[in-house]
């Protein structure tokens, strides 16, 4: 059949990586669930009409098309998608579930698709993992979302690092105030920008799209006094978001209000906040806000939303660099090696005892000789060998050898679970 | 934008299954890693070339093509597709990792994609539950298999099973004697129907088939008397699996050799294993054997392999039913009202303590009546509620309700996580 290949942009997750990838997910979910979360899956598959002008024009052409079937399909014609994002079908849920109680407070950890040209680290098939407040114009929504990225974070064990916190409608006033209400979003991508280019460079790009250098000027001095006008209230919610969230243990240094955050999404209507690394140059690690208008574009009403995305795949990358996981193998605690054919039911016995007791445990697989059968321990970074010869089972007892300091003992069953399981 | 809708023949998983579901595969899950298994995943999306001509020329039908990017795409060309099974994808990773410990231990669940004809209960995305060993030809692999297939169902709760053992070189050993070596497919296919349609069903079948009678009272006289000529060291083996997997502490009322079983797919080559609950009647819940000509196909070589998968769906189905599941909400177990907005900080605060303690716990959201929050949380499912309120919050106390039994006390709040944890 010749040479086979995955397909360009895609990857697979070998076991090692699987098992720290779960580790990742698993505390993710609990900080979630803590919180009243609760886990929403939706299908690879959506019908096109359902994603498409969702995302920009650029999106659009990002979307995988899955060809119809029949006649239809010899024609070319498309009528399914891969799942974008998890925003819209979580939107088309809401607008299919009239039965929810709302707030519905879900999340969802699932891959989505994007034919990105590929490149080093970015694959067409990635996991987002998202958490929302559907229906909800509580603050306490946005509270939850600033900490639970927070709880997690430190859960994954991340200390540096800071939620900034915004609110489109101050960027709005803003806008208004250098007399550029109709350009918001060229304002907005620019202020984007600061992190990367500095004052220098998104004052050379606003220029270059023909804003005045007062306007220029102006935008500056509010970004930089933060005197800005009438808006007061809205500050005074942001203060409250931040009481708060210092009420849920959000550690003071580590929630901060900053003007300059506008978050390039156009969706979002009120408090924005996104989160760095203060020790790594990696942009945002994770990003949300409030957007009332978006949740209910399949139901003729608007519904109130927020909500909060950890960038998964990000965090696992750094935390890989970093080496932050739990190195020992997850997996396997006891192999038991096979002495003959005729001792392999005993060996599968004592296997059988080793796992009833919560023990993960190999039986060796190889025929013949007990040396190879402890390299392949060793190999799998297993840590307890046994051997259970024919004066073993006549004694009543199996030998145990630790791999980690190379010790042996005789021992009967139960004293090695013991021992194993210290 | 009107009417929205979800893709034919897919389907959300919304909170309350999506706990089952999980429950289900972490049960499994944690089985499988008790025998050293180790889990990987596959991208949902495929070179199209890597699964044509792997499932038949019905299977080729019910792929789900993605349309090419670029100028080809316009043209109708499609160069990828969605997994469509779980044993293919594996097959290419083996071939392209030299690199893997023989034997590969591994387990994989995820979704894979049919354009099958929606049904009730039939869907056109759905998990499948593999687990194999590849490279060993070892009968501990087989007996592994097996062994877990009974750890899992007794995990799951169900205790009425059996699982029946043949092998297929006894099946082509009782073709070759009913002279019909070259149509070995015909005789597995009609076998394979014996539990549906009995033996008169299956005799008129073969007639029809043009069968001689002959042919057929032979193949009745060896499937109803075990009398095959040349099968008795096939024969042993199979006892010696049975042995070995009373050693692992297989029942024996639950492991039974049984000639009549086919299983239809054409590729196993040695032992071959299914599962039926006794005490239901909707087909098998699992299903393996060994493969040994499958694994290597992308690798010029042969690579021997068991396995087996666990029918993921159709068990939910039945616990569903069967009403196996926990009922109890697994998701929240107190729910902090508000007593008013002065006072929400210090809501904030005792659902922090709850948290840290490691109770998954819902501020409310609703502003207003506490008689409305009382009723959220008796919705929700939830046991415990606390009100504090100005007086309580003066004496360091809160209200503590159980809805469980209507009782209610003010206690502290470590005094309340010490009672919601008991």
């Amino acid at each position: 059949m010749g040479k086979v290949n995955i397909a360009r942009g895609m990857r697979d997750i070998l076991p090692t990586d699987m098992r720290k990838r779960r580790q990742v997910m698993q505390t993710i979910q609990r900080v979630f669930e803590r919180f009243g979360f609760a886990q929403l899956e939706t299908p690879a598959v959506e019908r096109i009409e359902t994603l498409m002008g969702k995302y920009g024009e650029e999106g659009n052409q990002l979307i995988f098309r899955i060809l119809a079937r029949g006649e239809a399909g010899k024609q070319g014609k498309t009528d399914l998608a891969l799942r974008y994002d998890l925003t819209v079908p979580l939107a088309r849920v809401v607008a299919m579930n009239q039965q929810l109680e709302l707030p519905f407070k879900r999340y969802q950890m699932q891959p989505v698709w994007r034919a990105d040209r590929p490149q080093k680290g970015r694959f067409r098939e990635f996991y987002q993992c998202d958490v929302d407040v559907v229906g909800s114009e509580n603050r306490i929504a946005e509270v939850e979302c600033i900490t639970i990225v927070s709880e997690a974070l430190l859960a994954l064990g991340f200390k540096q690092f800071v939620i900034r916190l915004n609110d489109r409608r101050i960027l709005r006033a803003m806008v208004e105030q250098m007399d550029a209400a109709e350009r918001e979003t060229d304002v907005l991508v620019a202020i984007d920008k600061l992190d990367k280019i500095g004052e220098a460079g998104v004052r050379k790009l606003l220029l270059e799209q023909n804003f005045t250098e007062s306007q220029v000027d102006r935008l500056f001095y509010m970004l930089n006094t933060g005197n800005i006008d009438d808006v007061d209230e809205i500050l005074q919610e942001l203060k409250q978001i931040q009481e708060w969230a210092y009420a849920m243990g959000v550690s003071s240094e580590r929630l901060k209000i900053d003007f300059t955050l506008a978050r390039g999404l156009n969706y979002y209507t009120g408090p924005v906040f996104e989160t760095v690394l203060t020790d790594a140059n990696i942009g945002s690690v994770s990003g949300g806000g409030r957007y009332d208008g978006l949740i209910g574009m399949f139901c003729k009403r608007d519904i109130p939303a927020v909500g909060v995305s950890l960038g998964l795949e990000r965090l696992i990358t750094i935390m890989e660099e970093r080496n932050m996981f739990d190195e020992t193998n997850g997996n396997t605690a006891a192999w038991i090696t096979v002495f003959n054919e005729e001792m392999t039911v005993d060996s599968l016995q004592v296997a059988s005892r080793f796992r009833e007791a919560g023990i993960n445990t190999v039986v060796s697989m190889r025929k013949g000789k007990l040396g190879k059968q402890f390299k392949d321990a060793n190999k799998a970074n297993t840590r307890w060998v046994v051997v259970i010869g024919p004066d073993d089972k006549q004694a009543g007892l199996i030998l145990l050898k630790d791999l980690q300091d190379g010790t042996q003992r005789s021992v009967s069953v139960d004293e090695a679970i013991t021992l194993i399981l210290e």
